[in-house]
């Protein structure tokens, strides 16, 4: 079984077998790029980047984790083309495939951006963010951080916090974990912001899950803490964005009252929502994250590309 | 007879010979990428892009072709740049050809910039459009597309139709076309944006024209119909521009009002004046055309850089 | 001795015979770039340049060196990326470094910003310019290029003019001319903009050294003019600044008037004070001493890489 040629839109496009095969892929290629720097599973081939919003560190790690297979990346700069002519993004992405990249990497503000063009494309797409609906290489790294850092997925509760509502991050995560046995997801965040019911139909009988409003009710139930950014912009109130600020917000002190700390992680960048006073702690484990996004998608471009 | 070192300034820079050994070795480079993926033949040598305007096609192709000869390409980042700081483009060019580019293609809005710099730069420029002025690379793809679709250039018929004026493609296209024997180009647009006298002067004696107000009355002449954008800011009178648009608007079923369609061309990215409804059929060449500009391209660069 | 994994973040980080092996090697990469083009040193490793300030010749002679030693560049876009989102600059070094860069390059506004992140991050770093405060890899070519034109640095006389209080090419290439025997400098501004007292505190002692207000007192003195931009805007008075405009502009008709013309260097880019008319002359070094960046950071690079 590979993923060779084919495209990633979803999280639900992995299986579980293709998810242990990547973890264990991804550990094999850290191993190897420890050894040798960069390697050559891809020589020859071309990955095009295409983001049509901004990215730091989905974007740098696709480009690391291309360049240290071997392969070569050509960035499309949005900013500096022809949409701005009033060009379609359909033909866009059309003219891009003819010039025959291996793999196409999107991001798009745009939902479901990814699935309105793969038919008008040979190339295998990886869907790296269509705005609030999926990003699934994202759940990917956070799944297989969980892996390595839990020793195994099955079994644990996670807490998902912060903006459950307009986030990507959380529903590509979710249904990720819907391939794994007997978890319990916790969402906690205020109403206002809690998950999508379009999310809780797609994961509904397969994982357990429950709604809480903070974080002190269930964090000495938690294997993981998974914070996100709760964004002021998505407030009507202001005010009470101010008075919520303080129950969302995860700092050393704050840990500290727990008899079990569950480890923490964050899909970055983090602003005030994760204090660096926890960055000294032995679970903060959110920039070991940030890293095993070079490995995992490393396994996921290498599996896709068949090399 | 090759390329090697030389600057393309202008179509006029390709005599016949040029482009069908260039046409051959694109086809070539076609079979070759088709089976190799990437190939070796730049290995080591490195390309300059300096786009001082928006492109997407362009840039890319110049870049795929570049890579997928096994070469670097570096890109000067216009937006970034030390120009915000008053420095002279003269100055800019002759420093970025002292760290030795083996290639340097350049897109300016200034028409003649590649006539300017050429000679404080020991590298080869390939001229990406300079302004209203020229767009030899896409003469060459626009030829190339032709030639393989036609399996001639000799004795065809040319509607090229648009924005004449203003335009950088029909002067390169007309231009080249010139290297054909017993060739008619039809010149389709509207008096204010017709062909320039420039333009005309340049291919006088050398090839059959008419200027023609309508696609209508020639189209079942033509074997090519080549479209290109029509822009409202090119009129001073916006409801001339309204009025206009429908003579000069493509789609299938003003198409299929004549017994014999020519293939339709079309440089990209297209707006209104070609619909999306043309797609479907067989005479639709475009997204083949922009293809082309792949091989075309590397089948230039491989000549420029003797390898 | 070797600068293998070294910061490279001040001019005083070259010791004497750092520099000298360094402006050897410079001249040895140079012979083999002519011969071979690209070469092989940096084969599979990754630099990661990281501008958060405009930059042409710095950027850009980076990438060359990089690239003709075999190497990859990955450019961290700092204008699409997620700082927009407000993430600390120290957390997205921390994330880019778990990329495993070989080497990162690095210009920041704010001074001492690669001081503040290097213990987070692995990889070594090079400072390409820290706001006013320092820029040693300039300073490296600006020597680099007194080495080579003059066959020795110890024992000169150089005037460094212009905009001295604000830039940090002076304060580099100050820093750098105390690892020689037996130099004067002149600092030749008006006071508003003469060298900072930092400055003066750190050579104090280890070089000769005198302020003059204008480049006649002393040129006739000089092994080495540096010309530098006087910038309008540091300038409270703008009619002090026209005033000043005529005595700080170095145009051929100046410099016939001294029976010893020396060498003229300057940074780049240039605006009014340095006439295209100088161009012509034996002593114009400016376009060399960009050149010499090709060649001065491979060196660098080569070294810090441990390749």
């Amino acid at each position: 079984m590979s993923l060779k040629g084919k495209d990633i839109l979803s999280a639900f496009d992995f299986e579980r077998e293709d998810l242990e095969r990547l973890f264990k892929l991804a550990d094999q290629l850290r191993e190897e790029m420890a050894e040798k720097g960069s390697l050559d599973y891809a020589k020859g081939k071309v990955m095009l980047t295409a983001f049509f919003e901004p990215s730091t560190r989905t974007k740098l790690s696709f480009q690391f984790a291309m360049v240290k297979l071997g392969g070569t990346v050509i960035d499309f700069d949005v900013s500096t083309s022809s949409l701005l002519k009033g060009e379609s993004d359909v033909d866009t992405m059309k003219i891009i495939d003819g010039y025959d990249p291996d793999v196409i990497v999107i991001r798009q503000k745009q939902p479901y951006f990814p699935h309105k063009v793969k038919d008008f494309v040979k190339a295998p797409i990886l869907n790296a963010g269509d705005g609030p609906h999926e990003h699934p290489t994202q759940a990917l790294l956070d799944v297989y951080t969980i892996w390595r850092e839990l020793g195994k997925v099955d079994g644990i509760k996670i807490g998902i916090m912060g903006d459950l509502k307009y986030g990507r991050t959380a529903p590509s995560l979710s249904y990720m974990l819907t391939r794994f046995n007997n978890l319990t997801i916790y969402y906690i965040a205020p109403d206002v912001i809690q998950i999508r019911d379009e999310v809780i139909e797609n994961i509904k009988g397969k994982v357990k899950f429950e709604k809480v409003s903070k974080p002190d009710e269930v964090i000495e139930e938690l294997d993981v803490l998974y914070v996100t950014r709760l964004q002021k912009e998505r407030f009507s109130d202001p005010e009470e964005y101010e008075r919520l600020k303080g129950a969302y917000k995860i700092d050393k002190d704050f840990l500290s009252k727990f008899k079990h700390i569950p480890i923490i992680m964050h899909p970055l960048p983090r602003v005030w929502e994760l204090d660096p006073s926890v960055d000294e702690l032995p679970q903060a484990k959110y920039f070991e994250q940030a890293r095993n996004g070079l490995f995992a998608r490393a396994a996921l471009v290498k599996e896709v590309l068949g090399v």
